[in-house]
C-alpha cells in the first residue's frame, strides 16, 4: 500500500500510454482529470491485489468509446461517479476498491480519478495489460467473469444498466448506447470479488507504468538512447524506424479505425510498414511481411523522446520508432487467442509471438 | 370490472388493429400469444380507470420495434414478465395493474397476454388511442409523465435498464437497443401512479377496440356494407378507394418506412393516393393534396371485409378503402401536434383536421 503523488500520476498516464498500444485515450485529459481531483480531495492509495480480502467487492470505472471522440469530448467528471454509484445501488453492497479494465493514457487515468473523488483505494492491477478495443477482451473474460451488472452515463445525465446472458452481448449492447450517448460513455463493470481479482487480473500494472513512465521522463538525462531504455524495460523489439506518411482515420461503429502507413528511414526492402488499428494497433506490416500481431502490443513512439503517440494523435511528419511488445502470457493461451487474437479481428493469419518474429525478419 | 373471454380477445385485437392505423403489429401474433396464456391461467379482468387508487403503481408493457421484423421473429411470453418484474423489483413497489400502451394489432394484446400471465387486472386505457412509432408519442408524455426507469428485454435473456434525462433521449437509447437486440424488444415503461393514469390516458379504448372489431366481425350478417358500419362507429371518412399498385418498404433505423400507392378504382383526378408511413401511416396525399395526416388516424381496410391491413401486409393488388379517423382531442393541442404533427415527422404542411379536408376535398 502506498500513496500516489502528482508526480506519480503524470508517470503512469505516460506509461500507461506506451501499452495503450496506440489506444486507451490520450494521457493530457486523463492526468488533467486525475491531477485535479487529487488537488481537491487529496492522495490516492495503490494497493496490491493480495490486500484485497477474498469477498470484497472490487469494481473497475473506465471510459467507453472511440479514442476520436474522447480528445473533443470530455467527461465532466461527474458521470463515473453516477455509473459506480448506480452499480453499487443495484448490487446493494459496499465496494472495497476500484481498479483500472486496462492500460492507456485515458483509462488508466479514469479510476484513479474515481478513487480520489470517492475516497477508494485503487488496486494495483488491470484486465488487460495493455488496451483492448471491445469490453470482453479482458483477462477477467478468460476467468469466467461476467461484464454485466454494468452501467453506462454520459455527461447529460443519462443511464443505462445492462444485465446480458454473455460478455459479447454486452459489448454490443454497449456498444450501441455509447454511440447514441455520442461516442463516449463513463461505465462501471465486470463487478468482482476480491478472489476474482487475484486469479484473473494482470498484477502490478500500476507500478509498471508508472517506473515506464518515469523512464521515458528521464531518459532525456540519462545519456541512453531514450527508445532502448523503454525496449529495455518492456523487453519488446524495435521494428520499424520511419516517417508518418499516411493516415486514413474513420470513426466508424463507435471506434476509431484506420491504417497508418510510415516510410522507413533506414528502409526495409523499400516497403512503408503499415499499421491497422481499431482504437488499438491490431498488426504491422511490411508488405505482405508480419513483424507484430495482436495480442502482443505495437506501439508508436516519438523517435527524438520515446514518448508514445496514440492513434489520434498519428500524423503526417512525425518521426517515429514502431515498437513490439511481448503481451502477458494470459493472452497466449487458447482462449486469449481466441478471445483476441488476430484471427478474431478478420486477419487470416495465425499467431506468432512477436519475439518468434523479430528472429525471422532480422534473418 | 369485467372478464375478458376469448372472443373479447379476438375482438379487440381487431379492433385495435384499425386504431394502429397501419403500424401496432399484426394481429394474428398478439392474439394467439393471449389467447394461448387465458387457456393456461384464466380470463382477464379489464378494469376503469376510476378503479385504480391514486396512489397505485400502474406499468404499462409494450413490444418496441419494427413491425416487419416482429411479424418473424415471435417473442418467447417470458421476456416481457422479465421486463415486468426488473422495472417492478428496480421501483420495490407492487404494480396494482397494467395497461396498453397504444393500439394496435400486436400492442393491444402486449398486456393482456401479461396480465393473464401475472394474475394482474389491465386498465382501459391507453397512451394514444392509436399507434404511433416512437416512445414520446404518448399522452402520458404530454402530461409530464417520465418514460424511465424503462426495462428493456429481449428472448434471449439480455436485459437493459433506462434513467434518462427526457423522453426523446429515451426514445434514442431504446431504439439502439432494440435494434441490436435484433429488431424487437419487450418493453415496461412509463411507470405511473393511478393519478397520472387518470389524468393522462386516453381511456375506454379496449372497450372500443372490442367494439369496433365486432362490428367488423359481425359485418358480413348485416346486411349493410362493412366499410360504413366501421366509419359509422369510429366517425371517419371514406378517403380513397382503389388497388394497391406498389409498396416500397425498408426496414431502417429500427423502423418500417415506406411509401404505399394506391390507384383509385373511382379514380380521383386520375392521380393513385401515395400513403407514407414510420410503422404507422403519416400521410395520405393524391398528387400535393393532403387527405390526411397525423395525428389523424389512416387506416387502410380491405374494401370487401373492413378487416384492416397493416403496412408489412400491404400488398399488389389488394383491394383496398383508405379511411380517415379523426385523432383525440389531446393530440390536437399544441403540445400535442408539436409530439406527433406533420411537421414532426419532416413535412412542411401545417396540420389540418380530417374533417375539414373531407370537407375540402369533396367540393
Amino acid at each position: 500500500m502506498r500513496k500516489l503523488d502528482i508526480q506519480a500520476i503524470e508517470d503512469i498516464a505516460l506509461g500507461a500510454t506506451v501499452l495503450g498500444t496506440g489506444g486507451g485515450g490520450d494521457p493530457y485529459i486523463g492526468k488533467l482529470m486525475t491531477i485535479q481531483a487529487v488537488e481537491k480531495h487529496g492522495p490516492i492509495t495503490l494497493i496490491d491485489a493480495s490486500d484485497v480480502p477474498d469477498d470484497a467487492l472490487v469494481v473497475p470505472s473506465a471510459m467507453m468509446g472511440a479514442p476520436t471522440v474522447m480528445v473533443e469530448k470530455i467527461p465532466s467528471g461527474y458521470e463515473a461517479i453516477e455509473a459506480f454509484n448506480a452499480l453499487k445501488n443495484y448490487l446493494g453492497k459496499e465496494v472495497f476498491a476500484t481498479i483500472p479494465i486496462e492500460a492507456g493514457g485515458l483509462n488508466s487515468m479514469t479510476p484513479l480519478a474515481l478513487a480520489a473523488q470517492l475516497g477508494l483505494p485503487v488496486v494495483d492491477s488491470d484486465g488487460m495489460g495493455r488496451a483492448f478495443p471491445e469490453l470482453q477482451m479482458v483477462t477477467f473474460h478468460l476467468h469466467g467473469v461476467s461484464a454485466t451488472p454494468m452501467v453506462l452515463c454520459d455527461e447529460k445525465g443519462n443511464s443505462v444498466l445492462l444485465e446480458t446472458i454473455n460478455n459479447h452481448w454486452t459489448e454490443s449492447i454497449a456498444r450501441s448506447v455509447t454511440m447514441v450517448m455520442g461516442g463516449v460513455a463513463m461505465i462501471a463493470l465486470y463487478p468482482m470479488s476480491g478472489k476474482q481479482v487475484k486469479e484473473s487480473g494482470i498484477h502490478g500494472i500500476v507500478t509498471f507504468s508508472e517506473k515506464l513512465g518515469k523512464t521515458i521522463r528521464e531518459s532525456k538525462y540519462s545519456g541512453k538512447n531514450p527508445i532502448e531504455n523503454v525496449l529495455e524495460l518492456v523487453k519488446g523489439f524495435k521494428l520499424f524506424l520511419g516517417k508518418v506518411i499516411d493516415v486514413s482515420r474513420r470513426t466508424e461503429g463507435g471506434f476509431a479505425r484506420g491504417i497508418a502507413r510510415i516510410e522507413g528511414l533506414d528502409t526495409y526492402k523499400g516497403k512503408p510498414m503499415t499499421l491497422e488499428f481499431q482504437n488499438e494497433h491490431l498488426i504491422a506490416k511490411c508488405g505482405e511481411e508480419v513483424f507484430a500481431s495482436v495480442p502482443d502490443l505495437i506501439t508508436v513512439l516519438d523517435t527524438e523522446t520515446a514518448r508514445p503517440i496514440t492513434t489520434e494523435g498519428l500524423k503526417y511528419g512525425n518521426r517515429v520508432t514502431v515498437i513490439g511488445i511481448p503481451c502477458h502470457e494470459k493472452w497466449r493461451t487458447p482462449k486469449g487467442l481466441e478471445t483476441v487474437g488476430p484471427r478474431y479481428f478478420g486477419y487470416d493469419i495465425d499467431y506468432v509471438p512477436v519475439e518468434e518474429l523479430a528472429i525471422t525478419n532480422s534473418n
